[in-house]
């Protein structure tokens, strides 16, 4: 008797052999809703917002790539614009992960920078390099609320059911965004998760800081760090750093080779002298439009706007397949993880 | 110039060395509002309530232990007697981690049960086991709700100040508890973080899939599983599995062990066979109280009705350490990980 054991995550239909206890019929599972997505509904991401991160190889040997999609226009220009900057100028080439702190991030950069276990002297930055003030942690979307009013009201003209993201806030009308503890409105802008701390016309909106997410470490305020060190989420999303550090991409490719690392044994889960030989090289990082054509790899995202990923996120917020007996009726925005995938050539 | 990088997480002290930047004067992080707890304030976690779980030593041949504290009546009982059932007829010893799937859970047990790479034949289960039903994944409190009450109307009458956790429900005054998008209500029981999905008198209650909580593997429903598999959540809090699945306790020592193995290559991140030699062999499970007295770990929670618990669930919410600029004003339930520490002997 084959057996699921434990429910699919979102990102991965639950495939089982066919020698598998029959599985009871239910509606479809999130996976099975993006697989069936219209080609119309993937958006292509540009070679210009793609990094590609090459890692050493891992102990047998094999290669590691990590690809970051960066964060498109109004967030966080200044710092990827940087970011751009040090890639072209091949100054993350031979930097090394450097912190692994577990259910927190993994960090990588110059292991000779701010490290309390460095051992030489820090690389010099590039030219050119950004200054960027805090309140660039945040950005107006006055354009996007007015274009969102305008659909809640046709939906509302409509009747249309659409998924409730964060049913706490019961609303007479489902609506696309929600609220939780760490802001007063939750939502998808243009392919990423976004929450604001305003209300109406006065709110500012900041990227989430969920799982896989991107962002620049910095110093003490006022410094808002340059982009020459970076960490990725490798826990439970650590929202109270949402607007108080700059979000600039996320990991769409490779996450298990950042995610896997051995955790480091020193304060805040940097890699102690004695465990310098953990510290994983990185090799080179490209902006994926400076590769030859052939070896610059694709991907697209299901757009946020579409009627597939409204059912999508209803179906996260509903479990309704197979493996269910109580749907929640609501969803984490982190849970809601955008899809993307690899297009072949 | 010493750095921060990027802030400590709330379970570890910001400790920078003395050739620091000058670190701004701030109130205290939530690990330093922990640290300072009176010893009252913490309570001893029973013998019989933890399970040491040895994993075969890493590839530097280092040791690797894990800890795992099982949850107190009145959740989960059934499946609590089936573990150290399983454990004191030493059935776990010699099965392995089968199955590790980036950002949702790694999970061990038989490596020949209903797993898509067996090869060989599953091992007989132990005689005694309790088979539970689908209502006991969630428990009524109705004692402890009243208790709650009487709390609440004193803390009216004193006007005190107490954390609002999750402060999307904007009541005239904070409380302990709040609502997020999974549940009506959540809270903390006895040291555990616990969900609600009735109103008033009506609630059941449910222990929440937040970091490091352990649960037990099932097939389709009305299977219940027996705790013959187990798992434990290594990403963002999959808490679509409240309510559908028994949780039977939490990792309190050496998650880093299960959390950092590679992530397997087949359906749900199971091993393949090609991957076979990945799964991690568990040698033994032992319920701590069998061990000899000098053998056995001790630790102890702290009490998430102290004082301390409240300003420290206060200050997670309301981060007003050094590092910050703006406070978040709430905190999702699992960023409120409730303080667990080893006891000298």
């Amino acid at each position: 008797m084959r057996t699921a054991l434990l429910a699919a995550s979102a990102a991965l239909a639950l495939t089982l052999p066919a020698a598998a206890q029959e599985e009871p019929k239910g509606a479809p599972a999130p996976s099975e809703i993006v697989a069936a997505a219209p080609k119309a509904d993937w958006t292509a991401i540009a070679a210009e917002d793609l990094l590609v991160m090459t890692l050493a190889p891992d102990a047998d040997g094999k290669p590691r790539t990590v690809v970051i999609q960066l964060i498109p226009a109004p967030f966080s220009q200044g710092w990827v614009h940087n970011i751009r900057l040090f890639a072209r100028a091949k100054w993350y080439d031979g930097i090394s992960v450097n912190r692994v702190q577990d259910n927190y991030v993994t960090q990588w950069g110059d292991p000779n920078y701010d490290n309390p276990e460095a051992t030489g002297k820090p690389k010099p930055l590039p030219e050119g390099l950004k200054v960027m003030t805090e309140g660039e942690y945040t950005s107006h979307l006055t354009e996007w609320q007015a274009r969102n009013r305008q659909r809640e009201k046709e939906q509302q003209d409509r009747s249309q059911t659409i998924p409730i993201i964060a049913p706490v806030v019961r609303d007479p009308y489902p609506k696309w965004h929600g609220s939780d503890a760490y802001a007063s409105w939750v939502d998808f802008y243009d392919g990423w998760a976004v929450a604001s701390a305003g209300q109406g016309w006065e709110q500012i909106w900041s990227p989430t800081h969920c799982y896989g997410m991107v962002g620049v470490g910095r110093n003490y305020s006022p410094d808002t760090g340059s982009g020459a060190e970076l960490y990725t989420v490798i826990g439970h999303a650590p929202r109270h750093l949402d607007r108080n550090i700059a979000l600039v991409g996320r990991v769409i490719e490779g996450m298990e080779h950042l995610s896997s690392l051995p955790r480091g044994k020193g304060d805040l889960g940097f890699y102690t002298a004695e465990e310098a030989a953990k510290r994983t090289p990185i090799l080179t990082v490209r902006v994926a439009s400076d590769l030859p054509a052939a070896q610059q790899p694709r991907f697209e995202y299901l757009s946020t706007e579409s009627e597939t990923f409204a059912r999508y996120a209803d179906a996260i917020a509903n479990r309704r397949d197979p493996f269910f007996i109580t749907p929640a009726g609501g969803a984490d925005i982190c849970n809601i993880k955008v899809p993307v995938r690899r297009v072949a050539d």
